[in-house]
């Protein structure tokens, strides 16, 4: 997740259209910035590139329906065609009987539980605050990457809101300064 | 100001006789241990003692009624018989006349114009979250020096909530990994 120093994944006003509030793709120019050409371009150098891939080279995807719609559902493949599983309470408003790769799950830990074993020895990417914030009070988040990005939003949608009233210990297990003062963090869960 | 990476100060149910609310001790347990004797000690080796000595090495200390007051007001002498702002509105309740190093003043701006100048080449600590707040409200607050602690609160007093609604830019000035998971995080304000 990329988070402002302030704890905001999106800013405000975030909805259709407008899927990380205004001001939002702030917090992801570090990985996505638009090239001469006009066109968005995913980073591929430096500290900030190797980070990136080591999302892109996750062995399965677990999303919610909030960010998986949006995404018009990465049109059935997030990257290299690995597995991607969906947790949906209600019917799905897009098709998604199209796409081999997606499955659809009813809760979190069947979600996690089958894409661990899809991704085999590789990581799972969980992908949205919603789907982070069910996983880790069901115990089933083992890691969290924070990418820290050095401006203070002020508003918009926080990742760390609406947690378990529990206090969770976290173990540091990796830091590494970026470019563009992005500082990547990451902890390992200690339930 | 030591915050867990859930971007909390304090824990729940803050107040006086708890200040640091509940399971709030835990931000502070890299700088204030309790050593074999039973006693509260300050840490004075490694990266973190390094850390906390820059803190007390401080040439001036800014703070608000409500961090102050809870203090006892530090008995009129923070560290090293080093200038005091207090930030009062209304009447101190304390008697603030008995300590020659403290001076009240009455908005941010002054206190910290007043802080500096009598902190000369030093920095100026300010001491608390609604001063800081303040501060960077109105353009005076220049550093920020996070204490990043490796636990999620879930709950409590935040650090960043009800800044001006407006978005700040920061330069990543040091990032230092400390003893203990704590990652002390410093940024210059961009205005």
């Amino acid at each position: 997740m990329s988070m402002s120093l302030d704890g905001f994944i999106a800013g405000p006003n975030a909805g259709p259209g407008n899927g990380l509030g205004d001001g939002g793709q702030r917090l992801h120019d570090w990985a996505l910035t638009r090239a001469d050409s006009g066109e968005m371009e995913v980073v591929r150098t430096g500290v900030n590139g190797q980070v990136f891939a080591e999302l892109m080279s996750t062995g399965a995807v677990v999303a919610g329906r909030g960010t998986f719609e949006p995404a018009g559902g990465w049109g059935g493949d997030h990257h290299d065609s690995v597995p991607i599983f969906i947790l949906y309470r209600q019917e799905p408003g897009i098709d998604i009987s199209r796409w081999p790769l997606v499955t659809r799950v009813n809760d979190v830990t069947t979600a996690m539980t089958q894409a661990k074993e899809a991704a085999g020895d590789g990581n799972v990417l969980v992908h949205g605050a919603g789907i982070a914030r069910l996983a880790l009070a069901s115990g089933v988040l083992d890691e969290l990457e924070l990418h820290v990005i050095p401006v203070l939003l002020g508003q918009g949608r926080r990742l760390f809101d609406g947690l378990a009233p529990e206090q969770i210990e976290l173990q540091r297990t990796r830091i590494v300064e970026g470019e563009a003062g992005v500082t990547h963090m990451h902890y390992r869960v200690q339930y």
